[in-house]
């Protein structure tokens, strides 16, 4: 199958290098990346099965390699071409066939390495966690939302070893209530409720994680939430452990979804439950499968995706706890 | 006018709000931000000038919207839409224009506020050059790069105040021969050259700075190169400041070009400068106008570019030298 691709990383996907600047084209069995001379070094050092073409007008250069292919199929995932450069791709190729999300749909099943990385990923970001909530408690009283999230932030990069998967969310109270809340100069007051949602990147791979906690200064261990909190917090817990202790390969997503939504919303919450059961994770922290109400995608050996079931009450505060898991032996296992 | 905005800054520019799923729509003397529900609260507070409409499906609504204007010519970027949403625009809305850095070309001029964010942005990015320097001559011995990387955006960032407004540039020696170097694990020794490129954004708007410089250990005075560098050091000096002091409004950007290149090339390094000698700098670090060679842009009052004159010698040595300049009382004031 021959395919043009523009997005970093679904050509990472394909050589194993990728850069801001790049066309990476599949033409029979023969690969090229093409560069800039900004990158050209590197890409030669770093890709793999692929030729290295440097040229300051990729399109054109792309359009030029494309010669006798010219009326064959080529591939290409719409949601990645700007209009520009597309239509002067389009003008000259013919045969060019829109693929939504090609690459992602390609790696949807991870390789033993993949979920390694993932899970490596993932190890690193729990005992991030564990940092962040000991220093809440011995040190966070009195610290602004703005700062808690850099500390978090800090944390989660190890002086530089890691890149964050995406830019963290730390929530206090009410603002937790807002699915993709931002930092704000609210500070944490002792026994506030705190909702973090972080990951780091290992080897390009993503890691995701939430946990929703009472902060009690100097003392980490406790967990005594108010009995209303504490309620929501518990069905919340429900819904995500009983999805993936029942999790089996075969399944479709959408039942998977329905495990965690009847859940939440037998107890009442179902209009407070706005987002889908989880997603799948990899280079991108948004992939492959979707775990939605709608989905139909059947649940396969070796799916890395998340688990985050949520109850969010406006101007009260919203409970999310996520994992990310992959399929292992026909069930899910926590990364 | 009417038009149609995709890109944050470009929404942000005329709204003083935005967020990563948005529309703006210009139409007569209306104007409309579309959003999904996750940004609706905060785009009614934030927002100015626009009626704030969600919507789970941003174009559809846009079209709707677009109702008895249809016939009527309406403006978009071609860079800042992808085939997939664009198709579904221009299919039902027939008499779209193509206008490309749309946005960007709006913003050349920039007003009073603008100059004074640039300015404080460039002011805190100064002092944190001076921080790093210091640390580099005291404790940066030794230390790898992608360690001192990290140094420089902690200090940059200050505890959380401040974002970067790109990921900074810091290279040992022959590293800085590529002008877009990524830190390695190579270490800095005594009386290495490192050069660093960095900035940060206030209230969201860039400064964009590089200097390049010996490191002696404990003594951050000292500046004392090898004759080779400091000759090649001296040449993009002069041609930093030469070109500073003689800019002046009613000059392309071109001639703001020549002057740096020439001094370069009559010293014998005009095939080792690879870029142009500046571009605009505002919401995004990289904005009109462009100082190259083919500009024929002319050069105005409040237009903000950076000078970065550079003679890169590929497994030796980059010299770099940038300050963001405004133009002010028809000649350059350095930020």
């Amino acid at each position: 199958m021959n395919f043009i691709l523009k997005n970093e990383n679904a050509i990472y996907y394909e050589c194993g290098y990728s850069c801001d600047n790049s066309i990476f084209l599949r033409l029979g069995s023969e690969s090229f990346f093409i560069t800039d001379s900004r990158y050209t070094e590197e890409a030669k050092t770093q890709s793999r099965n692929c030729e290295v073409i440097e040229s300051d007008n990729l399109v054109k250069k792309a359009i030029e390699l494309i010669g006798s292919f010219i009326s064959e199929p080529i591939e290409y995932d719409p949601y990645d071409w700007n209009i520009l450069e597309f239509d002067e791709l389009r003008e000259k190729v013919p045969n060019l066939k829109s693929h939504k999300h090609f690459s992602k749909t390609k790696r949807i099943i991870k390789t033993a390495t993949e979920i390694e990385y993932i899970s490596t990923a993932s190890k690193y970001t729990r005992s991030a966690f564990s940092q962040f909530r000991e220093y809440l408690s011995l040190k966070g009283i009195g610290k602004r939302e703005n700062e808690l999230h850099y500390k978090m932030s800090s944390i989660l990069k190890n002086k530089g070893h890691f890149d964050l998967s995406f830019d963290p969310i730390v929530a206090i109270n009410e603002n937790s209530s807002k699915p993709h809340s931002r930092p704000t100069a609210k500070r944490l007051s002792n026994s506030d409720i705190v909702l973090v949602d972080a990951g780091i990147k290992f080897n390009r791979y993503c890691s995701d994680r939430t946990e929703t906690f009472l902060v009690q200064k100097n003392d980490y261990a406790n967990s005594q939430m108010s009995p209303k909190v504490q309620k929501i917090y518990d069905i919340v817990k429900q819904a995500h452990e009983e999805t993936i202790s029942k999790i089996k390969i075969g399944m479709k997503a959408s039942e998977v979804d329905k495990i965690a939504r009847d859940i939440i919303t037998n107890n009442g919450f179902g209009a407070n439950f706005v987002h889908s059961t989880g997603h799948g994770v990899g280079l991108d922290i948004h992939e492959f499968p979707i775990i939605s109400k709608k989905s139909d995608t059947i649940i396969e050996e070796n799916m890395v995706f998340t688990v985050e079931p949520a109850i969010y009450i406006p101007q009260f505060l919203g409970v999310r706890i996520e994992e990310t898991i992959a399929i292992k032996n026909g069930r899910a296992e926590v990364l």
